[in-house]
């Protein structure tokens, strides 16, 4: 089965007012596999392996599970939520849908069109995103980014490749992106560089050890990655290898923008010690495994770290980009920005 | 064949004063494949695929087989001289070991005693750096390490894991090793992990994105690594990840240390700009091969950026251990200590 036109947009979900299919993530760029997500526990077996991912996918996709599972009237409704509220414990905004499926509930409203409103305003917050964010891009620059922030990651044109692409298709810029590859589950070689191909935009892969060649060589003007959960003092976690990133780029003078939609804005954590990260399996990092096949390379008799995130300091951001305004990175430290963004409630 | 006692020493060569053997290290950890070195054409394969690495080992036998060809009056003697010298253009000890057998040779010295001596003298040299480095360690500590610097990269016990193998064995120090992957070749996983897990030393396994929240996070007291260049002014070159993990230890306090034979140091060298960085090919960064099988996840359409070394400012050193002394790393900026340890020759 098959929903992708192939020269087209790329997407990573589908709903059509009856039934929602995601794309299976983990089988890019191999195989455009479509699963069809008919009960709660499709949709969490998928972000437990990581079938779909990209923080604002998960709150809109958590968000129409909880309208469907109302309209069929699941006594169980509750329990879901709680199950999908924690299904990734990084991601916020994951959370921040659930909290706000709940309130409609509790007031009335009806969840459909609910689910339809938080992926339409997703939409538009990448619009608005993609554009704040792409006027930070000059003529010719290089753009290094970490893991994948694309269509796929969200229900609009994404955050840090949505600006990448406004700056190519909007604005006529020509722009080179460097992909770092993103292990251990490679996000940047399978998703990042599949989505530009699609896009028509240029770049390179390379090991993600060998970002810090280019951002303290000078071949780099610009690091742009999104986030799973910004603190109140601007410190953001993102996937691991995103830290790495930020202090080459810091010691070479390259500027770090962070792009978000607001939902994935977190005022209840002080700072980036206040978020917690997931750890993952072994398996992971051991070797690999996908739809191109699994081998597992790595010597017997060791321990594995594997954090699925790390959190970068608010202070080594030179942007935070987001729909509801754009800050200095150093101008976050204090907190007053979420007064000018407004609250995104309780997580 | 196998030359390997499982239980014993790690080797990366066999040399029983007829016939070379090495060791594939493509092939670890998975099979440990001893290759029959009987003529040039063998070496330069190995030396270009990797099965053979490490700067101190293609030292020695780029050494010894120009001692074996000159035993066997090959005509070609200073073609094959030619050739090893340019086989991998960033490890300085191979050009080292050549203009030192052309020495030999025109000085009329026999060229089997010379390689031996090559050989004995890294082991020597490997010996002394492991005690000077080892004392930088304490008990209890966290040292985190890139690529692969036993004993089979060298003649000897190695360098960086041969202080930690000393700190251990010969000081009763409990250390417990971080070990980067070290995309995209796996050296760290396949080969570090390996050494490691025999000499009974604790270690876990990281991808090489994740090793900045652990400098960062107080979870490292020490990185060590070794070295493929050292130019005039401490600026080394070594395996692509050391400046990511370097610069985020920079940024999180944690010492970084530089083990390497004296015939890694290049006085002609005044700076990292002057050493030649290697690029290989794409295949390397776009999946993975070797004994485990072969794999390839990139998406297509894009290129690939696969420097093989990368640069760490000399300034950014906490101590350079060789066999002929330990300098900080600030002081090696004027060049004053090439005079205190001696010239290597001309390379």
């Amino acid at each position: 089965m098959t929903f992708v036109d192939t020269s087209g947009e790329p997407r990573g979900f589908d709903w059509d007012g009856r039934s929602l299919h995601v794309l299976d993530q983990t089988a890019l760029p191999h195989v455009e596999r479509w699963v069809r997500v008919d009960g709660p526990a499709v949709l969490l077996e998928a972000i437990g392996a990581l079938r779909v991912r990209g923080a604002p996918l998960l709150g809109v996709l958590a968000a129409r599970m909880l309208a469907m599972e109302a309209g069929r009237g699941a006594a169980d409704w509750e329990a879901l939520a709680v199950a999908l509220r924690g299904a990734r414990p990084t991601a916020v905004n994951l959370m921040h849908a659930v909290d706000r499926m709940r309130a409609a509930r509790a007031a009335g409203r009806p969840l459909g069109a609910e689910a339809d409103a938080v992926a339409a305003e997703d939409a538009a917050a990448c619009a608005r995103i993609a554009v704040a964010g792409a006027a930070a891009l000059a003529d010719g620059d290089g753009v290094l980014t970490v893991c994948h922030t694309g269509a796929l990651a969200t229900a609009g044109v994404g955050t840090a490749l949505g600006a990448i692409r406004a700056a190519v298709h909007g604005a006529g810029k020509r722009i080179f992106v460097w992909v770092c590859e993103t292990r251990p589950l490679l996000q940047g070689a399978r998703l990042t560089g599949w989505e530009l191909s699609r896009l028509g935009v240029p770049w390179a892969l390379l090991a993600d050890g060998a970002a810090a060649s280019l951002l303290l060589g000078g071949r780099v003007q610009r690091v742009m990655v999104g986030a799973d959960r910004i603190a109140r003092n601007g410190d953001f976690a993102n996937k691991t290898g995103t830290l790495a990133v930020a202090a080459a780029a810091r010691l070479g003078g390259v500027p770090v923008d962070v792009l978000a939609p607001w939902t994935t804005v977190d005022p209840h954590c002080v700072d980036g010690q206040a978020i917690p990260i997931e750890q993952r399996g072994a398996a992971e990092v051991e070797g690999v495994a996908g739809a191109a096949g699994a081998l597992r390379w790595a010597a017997a008799g060791g321990g594995v770290y594997n954090p699925a995130f790390d959190v970068t300091p608010g202070g080594w951001v030179r942007r935070l980009v987001t729909d509801r305004g754009v800050w200095a990175g150093p101008a976050l430290a204090d907190g007053a920005w979420l007064d000018q963004g407004g609250s995104t409630g309780t997580p």
